[in-house]
């Protein structure tokens, strides 16, 4: 059904399982770069990452329609992003609990185009507010010690465990386990892409 | 770890998902009852008919931490639940598409009081706002023959194919699924059930 070869450039089992949760048919391709953060606005970041994902991506394999995406978590002017120990995941769920914070995802999409190597492309970013219930500290600790938070930007996993914290959100829940699947549909949809 | 052996009074498989992925052991026993909609608001209807399945339950397992639940979808004022065809699944989707609607989910707990049958008992509701993007006949049919919206309250399911026509959510996610297992779990918690 699909007018070009779809490649995912994410080595996240989440953004896979959401892809094809919209039936779409893809193949995987993890990116190589590094992830680095700067001084920059969590949606500058995360646009930015997705892009250099997805060109990289494109760039070994010029025939697909390549999809990348990035996800940060922003509270009170932090950026977390994936915790590098249980201590670390524990400071970044204490500021979480009892308060909202914003979650990130950019997403860059690069397709062929006739004569043009670096083929075309679009980027957008979705922004989903995210509610904790309070948590004491046994929670925090009981929670960090499932490892769930480990490879998870801002330290939780909104489709795991932690759904017993979550109060609500606004905006796209997907968007805040890693991939906005309902924007990234509508986006290639009306470019006739799927 | 649990203080009371829990028993779930649903058949649903999302909703045993969803209290699996927080953590609790549980056991399955659907309600006989009869699901009937009458002329109620619906979180009066939700509230009901969660405190029906509760009861109906507890009263055959009576040690038993028992939790009812049931989830209606209202839009314009009206009081959708699951589409008996595949051409009602179309009508209801195009009752919500390109707009927001109202999902609300009734849970009803009821466990062991010395001396009372009738065990001791709450209940509450939740409410979550979805809005779709705009859907056409063609995606609508297309959607309807993947029979995912067939045994779903509205006629969709948010965590299948449809999350590639859902703009965003105000409220909980889970909620919309079949059980807000945040609150559920902040309720339990608090009167030392779990």
């Amino acid at each position: 059904m699909e007018k070009y070869r779809i490649v995912l450039a994410s080595a996240s089992p989440r953004r896979k399982q959401l892809l094809a949760q919209i039936g779409l048919t893809f193949t995987v391709c993890p990116g190589e770069g590094e992830e680095t953060l700067q001084k920059e606005s969590p949606q500058q970041a995360v646009e930015k990452l997705s892009r250099q994902k997805a060109e990289e991506v494109f760039g070994r394999m010029p025939d697909s329609l390549v999809i990348g995406a990035d996800t940060v978590v922003a509270c009170d002017g932090n950026i977390l992003g994936k915790p590098k120990s249980e201590e670390e995941a524990c400071r970044m769920l204490s500021m979480l609990q009892g308060k909202k914070h914003e979650v990130y995802t950019g997403v860059t999409v690069v397709w062929p185009a006739a004569g043009r190597a670096e083929g075309q492309k679009f980027t957008f970013h979705e922004c989903t507010q995210v509610e904790f219930y309070p948590m004491c500290a046994e929670e925090i600790a009981a929670y960090a010690a499932t490892k769930e938070p480990m490879d998870k930007a801002g330290g939780y996993g909104i489709q795991g465990r932690c759904a017993a914290y979550i109060k609500g959100i606004a905006g796209d829940y997907n968007n805040v386990v890693g991939l906005p699947v309902g924007r990234l549909y509508q986006e290639l949809h009306k470019r006739a892409l799927v």
